[in-house]
């Protein structure tokens, strides 16, 4: 007998096998899933927007999501009114009632990598200064109202880290961890001219961005179920293009699962594939981790003293700022080949941007400075051992998760209710959620959390059940109704 | 008679002639000068940074300067150490000092286009939160601490300062202009993939490092002795590439010179080459004078009403604020070519960051909520007088001056005194320095600097004569001493 439920399948929470590979529309089927509604502020837009949204679309920049929590707005919440009479006190109110809604928002975020636990109250009145580190920081700027002396403190702090001396490295601290891993690229690319980028296919948007803009070709090295680079794909490619050179990204935690590709592993395939140093570069894509692994025992060193190229962070990700910002660093002599032609650049400005945030410069050195290694290496500790708590918690509560051995990026099936997602700001793509444990996260918070989610759970669990109840009475009536009409209109057995 | 003054030239403040076209050693003489030192934070770099000093360095990145108030730093001023039981008493001192330098700078800044009047008291406070609007502003992000509202309510206000309509346009709060820019040429050259890309060689340079990025063919245009495009030789040059597509940036006030390139002249030369719209594509860099343009009566219309692609500007700069940010808005047609490759960027996010400085956007509103159109009219009013004022005592003390009909950009010869020029903080290229009046050069400000500016310059004659005249009274030492050896020891009538 043919019911109803059979046309609308009620997926239970287990039903998707964990871990999968994602962001390949191949190995995920999300090309098949519905699309989800992008949430629009303006109705001349929608139209476009939807057509827009045939496409998947990474957590890391903007989710659409769909659910009752989602209203449409259709102006901007806060247009830019001209001044009369109430404007100061119009000003006021938006700002006391966005400050309100940032207190919530900050209180039950749990899904991105952001250390939202910082307290830079002594540097408040700085916000008073227009501080631009505008080019290269290592040389003096006209413009005298810049925090060059904490860039450089802050950078000599990463040069440290990486193993690599002051006077062989160059860097800056970028607007966030996309410019690091654009600059690192492009110092790649303008040392190799003709190489081709290998980056698997978990790693961060921004790296396929960049091939893009800078017109390199590509290839998408495929991953392993952990979300690793796969390493015989890997040489299977270097190996079929090694008359070409390859700049290679290394991912230091991908971005959803937080798998950290093997860089001892990957230098060795170049090695068997006949690559010389000279014929390779490597940028290290360190966005979160690239900060922590340092600290983690038994994790693979990511340092300078090998041949990489560039690694490129995050600063508000592990330490925590207002502001996006990071860091890259690389080797000195390939910014001197980057600068050779400078008369053509009409510059040396060997950085992306030409204004830079000086403020980020000065949250950095604080937060450094307050906790040093040892402060950082505890935060380090912590994240891991609650990533690992939340992972038993979940798996205790019949949730299928997964924890990378070197991340705090706890991976589970995401959740039915778009509202709990919303509500807890959880990054999902396709099947999969995750949390990612920052020193903000603390046990209070996971619990606070798991009690939240079983019962979202919970009720989805009830209203499917309820759901395959009334579709079930719905299909009864009408096998009824057949039955009835078959029987010339006699009562049967099912009422 | 051979004097020494004949090898060692004094020249005197006048004689460099006033316009020069800048940024181009073929008329400047910049190949010839003697370089500048930079100044260095590194002893083993010195050297490299030696060598890549070999070009011409633009103002707006990082002018290397010479003279007796630049001392080396042989290492970061503010280094992070390890905490000790002193830490936040030392915290306390940098801070305290760094303070001090910042009121000081602040004070005596005259050369860059940042408007440092602001007062952003009332939103201290939110210096508290992490706020990122990371990807596309308009669509919503799982990330729940954004200001998305806000910059909505921003990019409406500048589209409607552009004119065109809400569902029309596409933008996002950028880093800075060069962001802006990088943008705006990349939207180009993916809508056109086989455009060159034309400027002016007085555009900012990160209309060049974009073509570098981007792989474009790109075509330096000559100036007019004002900094304006030369369109005849543009004619010369798009007629001559008239096969491939047109990506033009057009100068909406030169970075140095704040010449503003003639919008209407540019789409005749097009039209007049036989370029339909669907084979060029325009790109204001409007990184000051985009905002003030439309508050100056009888200037020339920037507006997509006209068939240009996009338009860029600064947000710390006319407008002011603590971090360096800007607007890019541009067509939404434009946006949905350039989305059609995603699945390949594997990402919807249009932006060139990933993550956005979530700030920035509040600034910016506050700003135009408090001063309106009206407000800001009345501020680009007062920098044009101003800038007036101060061209005219410049004339009147006999310093040569240029001031652009429709810029607040001053340009003059460059002080002698490299201490004067850092001590203002003054933007100079090659010969020639300039003052840009934003609203927080006042009066009694243009006053006080051209006080301390004919001092400088007195002192500075005053200097050469005393040298002039050591010099001389070396040479006749030095003749009488000659004659006496001819004479055979007998005094002369030069003693």
């Amino acid at each position: 007998m043919a019911t109803a439920t059979a046309t609308r399948p009620v997926m239970l929470a287990c039903e998707e096998p964990l871990p999968v590979p994602v962001g390949r529309p191949d190995s995920n089927g999300l090309a098949e899933r519905p699309l989800p509604d992008v949430e629009i502020t303006n109705p001349e837009r929608s139209r476009s927007l939807k057509q827009q949204a045939l496409a998947h679309v990474t957590p890391y920049q903007a989710l659409p999501v769909q659910g009752p929590l989602v209203e449409p707005r259709l102006t901007a919440s806060y247009p830019v009114l001209e001044p009369d009479e109430d404007r100061d006190e119009r000003i006021q109110t938006v700002i006391e009632e966005y400050k309100a809604t940032l207190v919530e928002r900050t209180r039950l975020h749990m899904g991105y990598p952001y250390n939202l636990d910082f307290d830079y109250g002594p540097l408040e009145s700085l916000q008073k200064f227009c501080i631009n580190n505008l080019g290269d920081p290592f040389i003096e700027s006209n413009y005298g109202v810049h925090s060059r002396e904490f860039e450089i403190g802050v950078l000599h702090w990463f040069a440290r880290l990486w193993e690599i001396d002051q006077g062989e490295y160059w860097g800056y601290i970028t607007n966030c961890g996309t410019e690091g891993n654009l600059h690192g690229i492009l110092v790649g690319r303008e040392n190799l001219p003709d190489g081709i980028l290998y980056a698997s296919s978990e790693s961060h948007y921004s790296v396929f961005k960049a091939a893009r803009m800078y017109r390199m070709d590509s290839v998408q090295v495929k991953t392993l179920a952990s979300g690793e680079m796969d390493y015989d794909h890997f040489k299977q490619e270097v190996t079929r293009n090694a008359r070409r050179p390859a700049i290679v990204n290394v991912n230091v935690g991908t971005t959803v699962k937080g798998a950290v590709d093997d860089l001892d592993h990957i230098l060795r395939v170049l090695q068997e594939a006949g690559y010389t140093e000279d014929r390779f570069y490597i940028h290290c894509d360190g966005a979160l981790f690239g900060l922590m692994i340092p600290f983690v025992r038994r994790a693979p060193l990511v340092t300078f003293r090998k041949p990489i190229g560039s690694i490129s962070v995050s600063g508000h990700k592990f330490i925590g700022a207002p502001v996006p910002c990071g860091v890259v660093i690389t080797r000195q002599r390939y910014i001197t080949a980057l600068s050779q032609d400078v008369e053509y650049l009409n510059s040396k400005d060997a950085t992306i941007m030409g204004s830079r945030n000086g403020h980020a410069p000065i949250y950095m050195w604080y937060t450094l400075t307050r906790k040093g290694y040892g402060g950082m290496r505890k935060d380090v500790e912590r994240c891991l051992r609650n990533a690992h708590l939340l992972k038993t918690m979940l798996e205790q509560a019949g949730i299928t998760a997964m924890l990378n051995p070197l991340s705090s990026t706890v991976v589970f099936e995401r959740p039915k209710d778009a509202g709990f997602i919303r509500k807890w700001q959880l990054a999902c793509e396709g099947p999969i959620a995750h949390v990612v444990v920052m020193p903000n996260i603390t046990i209070d918070k996971l619990d606070e959390f798991m009690a939240a989610l079983i019962q979202s759970r919970a009720q989805c669990a009830a209203e499917a059940a309820h759901q395959l109840a009334r579709e079930a009475r719905l299909q009864a009536a009408h096998d009824l109704e057949e039955e009835e009409r078959l029987n010339g209109g006699l009562g049967g057995p099912w009422q």
